[in-house]
């Protein structure tokens, strides 16, 4: 019998009809035999409407305090989830960040862990106890009550699934599992029965929305198997793992990234160390750069085009003009009606012809591609932002069929 | 300057604005030079918002897992009344039952204190930090959650001014202190400016519903001077403490009690030992007892009567006469159609005719008294459900004037 986590996201666990729902399925799980921890998140929308609570005493509440807050909703969902499990007659214990022994560090409301300790949850396994942890939340060196940020709790079940040393930490979700493309965009969209750990991170970096990527970073390096599946149904979800048995023979999916802008840097010296001094300013500021392009104009100046996170635009380009003498430039142009579209598949650079098949689907859509990335796992192209959705399907149909 | 504990209650909490009026007066406070400590109960109607939501999901949960759920209604208040100093520009810390070491027995959902950690709490009073509590929470030995019960947030203020040795217990209500009687029913009824811990604790069981008598009999024990007011303006409340300075002239007070129900035992033997087995088979069932008359007829029979509250005299009268060989008695009357009248005083007994003005009045009001019984503090005698308000009036009136 096997040692499982399981984690359940708000939306699972809404109202009293959701708690049962969710019952049944550890239920299940339990009385195959199987030792269950299940993580939860806050029911609902209850996060977002103790923040509300929070903006109307203080618009500028102090992280500490707004952890304090925000970790009674985690709490509120296990005392309810062990109480559901006790009216079908299962023994449940619930317990919080605290009493889990979930270090952290002091960064409020973003915090890391750093260990979780085993000693309560085993002792509470070993009784045979289903064990209800809040999701999300940690205490620091200090004794004080820290959060993990949003999409924390995907963390913590893989935090707890590490400790155990878990055969499985699944995660429960609204989705079957991991797609091809987005299925509400592209009705094409293919359930993937496995993964790899890196196309995982690519895919969840490129907007896929589905794990948060601190979760996947953990489960990879520790190689904790990880399922996302629907807790609507009970189909068997997509497989996270280091290698997939399955070979692919094609890409594992096509994402899309509208959340960026583009900045060009005209008439900058071509000289070492300039884009150096270009970059080391945004980093002051920890702006992240994504796809850079350096091209090469006459008479040894250059253009450096390169995007960011659309938010970060106004600053990015505060930051380049305060320092435009330091760094050596005539103008700078951008432009946020951009979108990214990306194909990811490991061992893709060793399949010949994967890149030139998503080109081709491009040309054949008569969409023009502006930059270009690639890396061993992936390749993204910019294109204009009203033509993000038709490159989308396109690139999908040419590697999936209609 | 002093160090001072300060109560507010769920009414006082409820909503934004009620928390920006209890802000100001800690702020108030604080400014003037005091270390202070606030124990806040959860918002408005938050608990039974949550017993609520655990009955829809199971009418019968564990008290574990309750407390676990309940608790989380004052962590929220303490967050938010942080949240609304740090809007002041006051520096606040929150910090929950298990955050300052306050140990309780294991009896989920109605915990005694064990013991409060001091270490935490005037580490941050020395640091000038307004320090909020959690009330009516804490842990026990195996780290689980526990809560004290209603009325569980006063015995958490009062154990802190304990452990704290703290100058002044204040317990902001909705009623401006403690009254000669019920302001909502005698309109001529008196705020008292200071009471002692006896009158206190008899008013309360009294029905006068101000103060949790735990909580008073733990600042009795400790010599906690406690102050009772309002929280909707600044007047100066009750203060109840060993000795009061002014000497009373008159009683403290006049309590109704209708939450009672007398039981007649007729025609039981006039033997030793009859009126222990009688009293023992209620005390095995955890029924207490009041008010006790015996009453000696012919024929070396006695009749006893008692009052019993009314929640259990159903069970009484059941456990009696499954027990009536034993005890051995003819026949069981009952009555719930009956209140207690009490007047308070501390040293009443030594100053004569006080009894006598009791009587008077009652007499004088054509009301007849049924049982009666007196302590070192108080008289109580027994009267008509429908003729208690009156009676309440005419002995108010007889001490204080119209």
């Amino acid at each position: 019998m096997a040692l499982i986590v399981k984690k359940f996201g708000g939306s699972s666990l809404a109202d009293a009809k959701c708690l049962e729902r969710v019952a049944w399925i550890i239920a299940e799980s339990y009385s195959e035999g199987n030792s269950v921890v299940a993580v939860l998140s806050a029911q609902g929308d209850t996060t977002d409407e103790l923040i509300e609570k929070a903006m109307e005493v203080n618009p500028n509440p102090s992280k500490r305090e707004m952890d304090v807050l925000l970790s009674t909703g985690e709490q509120s969902s296990i005392a309810l989830m062990a109480m559901t499990l006790e009216k079908l007659g299962l023994p449940a214990v619930s317990l919080t960040g605290w009493q889990i022994g979930m270090q952290t560090d002091s960064v409020y409301s973003s915090a890391r862990i750093k260990n979780v300790a085993t000693e309560r949850l085993k002792a509470e396994l070993d009784r045979r106890r289903i064990v209800l942890i809040a999701g999300f939340q940690g205490i620091n060196k200090f004794d004080d009550i820290t959060t993990l940020g949003r999409g924390g709790s995907d963390t913590t079940a893989v935090s707890i699934a590490v400790a155990l040393n878990a055969d499985l930490c699944q995660i429960y979700t609204d989705v079957e599992g991991i797609y091809t493309a987005d299925p509400n965009e592209v009705a094409e969209a293919k359930k993937l029965d496995e993964i790899t750990y890196d196309e995982m991170i690519e895919l969840a970096s490129l907007g896929a929305k589905v794990l948060h990527n601190r979760s996947i970073e953990m489960a990879k390096r520790y190689g904790i198997k990880v399922e996302v599946l629907s807790s609507l149904n009970r189909k068997p979800g997509t497989v996270v793992k280091g290698v997939t048995t399955v070979e692919h023979t094609k890409i594992s999916g096509v994402a899309k990234d509208t959340d960026i802008a583009r900045i060009a840097v005209v008439n900058i010296k071509d000289e070492p160390g300039v884009a150096f001094r270009l970059f080391r300013v945004l980093a002051g500021e920890r702006i992240n750069i994504d796809i850079i392009l350096q091209s090469i104009n006459r008479e040894k100046m250059n253009d450096i085009s390169f995007t960011v996170a659309r938010k970060d635009l106004t600053r990015a380009v505060e930051v380049l003009e305060a320092n435009k003498n330091e760094i050596g430039y005539s103008e700078i142009s951008t432009t946020d009606k951009i979108a990214k579209i990306s194909i990811v598949g490991a061992g893709m650079m060793s399949a010949p012809g994967v890149a030139a098949m998503m080109f081709e689907a491009l040309f054949e859509a008569k969409i023009n591609i502006g930059m270009i990335s690639t890396s061993e796992i992936k390749i993204s192209v910019l294109v204009d932002e009203n033509e993000a959705d038709r490159a989308v399907a396109a690139i999908h149909t040419k590697f999936y069929g209609e």
